[in-house]
């Protein structure tokens, strides 16, 4: 049976799909449209009681968060395609630290970024300038530090690519194309090597084609 | 040679500190004082670069972020003390899950209540009581999905105790002391039970009589 994805459109379901893809799994994806509101539909919700975005069906095997899902599946395919999770304890555990940098430090301000310039026109919301303003300085503080990791190591976990990497692919890919901050990531030597390096594996750039952005500006 | 965790007085570190206590491996406490800004002393900050706690240290390799911390001697000690991951790649995908949502949902209202209500004063501070009102009803709304998930099975991730349900504690636990807001778990029959088992643990009664508080309302 194929394993599916619900709500490949928008950006943390595509942790999930390069995952996949990475791990050589075949999957299919069931759209879930936000504006419409079907992730609030009652059939939705008894997939995923909070109602976003993604979820996975591996049989009759159902799981949320997309960093749940990734580590599952990297984990359950462990002999097959990429490995993202380490091969040690100690590997892992520094991919697991990374992966909680984005989750904790990384994605909140970003995530941000993409409501206030992506979405909010689109919401006939107001920008709020001082808050766009506020994340772009906690973002840039986070890329600081990420660029000193950087440069003491080809990947954030170590010389290994891995999930903590590939985690970060959907909402920086929107810095980059659609908020015009693109100068964040370029400024910074390091970051922006690896930038170079992990958005141009095959799986993204399939991810990309396959999925195109719902919402740009 | 002996586990180090930095911070024992403060609450994402006690997360550690149970999980090590579960898994039966011994440590010893860095005390790390954030009312005196030691968080942001040039040599805790090449340990931690963004300046929070905890940190641990075992022998020469370092790792930073609670829940990190926590699959990393979950992973290392498998065998050893509590099971706290399951025991299938599909248990662990359900821990995995559940502690997603406890740091992408549950926390997030939490953080901001501890803040507001146990810290501002102390850090002279105005309370933003809208802010208290926004983020308590953020949090019932989390414990109404837990109260359905738990009246189908005893623990977060199935019917077994793992490092879903540990990660709640330290916060939960000032949610029901220090704020005078123990109705939110009582009022909910499931969450109501389940607080008490998990809370009761020799562990957890442990670290609350070895490392108190150091913010109290």
């Amino acid at each position: 049976m194929v394993v599916k994805v619900y709500g490949p459109a928008y950006a943390s379901p595509k942790r999930v799909l390069v995952c996949l893809i990475e791990k050589e799994v075949e999957f299919e994806t069931v759209p879930v449209d936000l504006l419409k509101g079907e992730h609030k539909d009652p059939e939705y919700l008894k997939l995923q009681p909070f109602g976003t975005v993604p979820v996975t069906q591996d049989g009759d095997y159902t799981l949320y968060e997309s960093r749940a899902i990734m580590r599952y599946y990297a984990e359950k395919y462990k002999s097959q395609g990429t490995d993202l999770l380490g091969k040690t304890v100690e590997e892992r555990g520094l991919v697991e630290n990374w992966l909680e940098v984005e989750a904790q430090s990384y994605n909140p301000p970003m995530f941000t970024l993409t409501v206030q310039i992506m979405l909010s026109s689109k919401l006939g919301l107001p920008r709020d300038e001082n808050l766009i303003k506020e994340s772009e300085e906690k973002l840039g503080k986070v890329l600081d530090i990420y660029e000193e990791r950087l440069s003491k190591s080809k990947y954030l976990a170590g010389n290994f690519f891995s999930l903590a990497d590939l985690s970060h692919l959907p909402f920086t890919q929107y810095l980059v194309d659609h908020m015009g901050k693109e100068y964040m990531i370029k400024s910074r030597k390091h970051v922006s090597a690896w930038w170079d390096d992990i958005s141009s594996r095959p799986s993204w750039q399939k991810v990309l084609q396959l999925y195109a952005a719902p919402f740009k500006n």
